[in-house]
């Protein structure tokens, strides 16, 4: 997506460690009008698709998934990491490791939120080993659930996640791909 | 607010310990179409303030705040919970008890995306002892941020949090304010 990808050149930072920092309107300060224009991308590629539900992973995946809630005219559901005081305990879990956190985590979704009946867009602000989506998808595979697809914002295309899924044969939309990228020159190459 | 008092009383679910589970359509499965009311309500009760900005704190204020801050047409910001290895040292902080995970967090804003320039409108889904507000209050005032008032989606009266922060001159604009509930019954009673 042309915009995007402008938009990560113009305010994306490379820093060492393979990180993008692209806080500026993408995962701190959040600019709602761009995440419309996404939104609408998605709605258009996955047209072909009966999209009842969105899930995302707390926490910046959930303003992407808000306003994707709100094009598709559908509820979203965001998966929690650890488990909250006030979650019951009829939840699906799956670990997911953080590649910026260095940390596991459990992530669990009620329940009684998903199901059989269930056709699921997975959204997600940012891919780079791919394993909160893994997560997420092996929670709709425990609902019984459909996963339709999968809308990420960024996908750091070198480090592999993205790929193996589509491998997979799940539908992987990222918006922007990042081939690579030089944390000495600030240099971003996406993925034709 | 009639529309969200009805859903409170038609799909909440009060328990033991002064606690109000919405998470059928609030805070973990969220009713977007909702949420745009909600929006739509604040934008008419603020409609005297020239906002600019939209602050919240992840994760469970941030789809509410995303579709604000597309009601509003300006930017949402979400102050994260402790250090993330992705964020800059320039960052203002407080800290948080939270009353739901019993436990105090640092709660971090970075220092490039909020100035004296911001008009700030602070949202979040529930205020209970107000002390996570408390806090972006905090980082608003150490920006020299003009803070012009929270909105809030459900607020717990009887813990004292909204009306403390309304003696102290704050608007609090929460769109159902409970004064009582109770466990056994399941009845829960509305600020007139």
């Amino acid at each position: 997506m042309e915009l995007l990808e402008e938009r990560i050149r113009k305010d994306g930072v490379v820093k060492e460690g393979n990180v993008l920092k692209v806080d500026n309107f993408l995962n701190h300060q959040m600019d709602i009008e761009l995440f419309r224009e996404m939104a609408q991308q998605w709605k258009e590629d996955f047209s072909d698709c009966s999209i009842n539900k969105i899930l995302t992973i707390e926490a910046s995946g959930i303003a992407i998934a808000a306003i994707v809630g709100a094009v598709f005219g559908v509820p979203v559901l965001f998966a929690k990491k650890s488990k909250s005081l006030n979650i019951d305990g009829s939840v699906y879990c799956a670990k997911v490791e953080s590649f910026t956190h260095k940390n596991v985590s459990d992530v669990i979704v009620s329940k009684k939120y998903i199901g059989p009946e269930d056709h699921v867009l997975i959204i997600d602000d940012f891919m780079a080993n791919g394993k909160a989506v893994k997560g997420l998808i092996e929670i709709c595979e425990m609902a019984g659930a459909t996963v339709e697809g999968v809308g990420i914002a960024v996908e750091k295309g070198f480090q592999g996640g993205g790929d193996a899924l589509r491998e997979r044969g799940i539908r992987v939309d990222s918006l922007a791909i990042v081939e690579s990228m030089d944390a000495e020159t600030g240099e971003i190459t996406f993925r034709a």
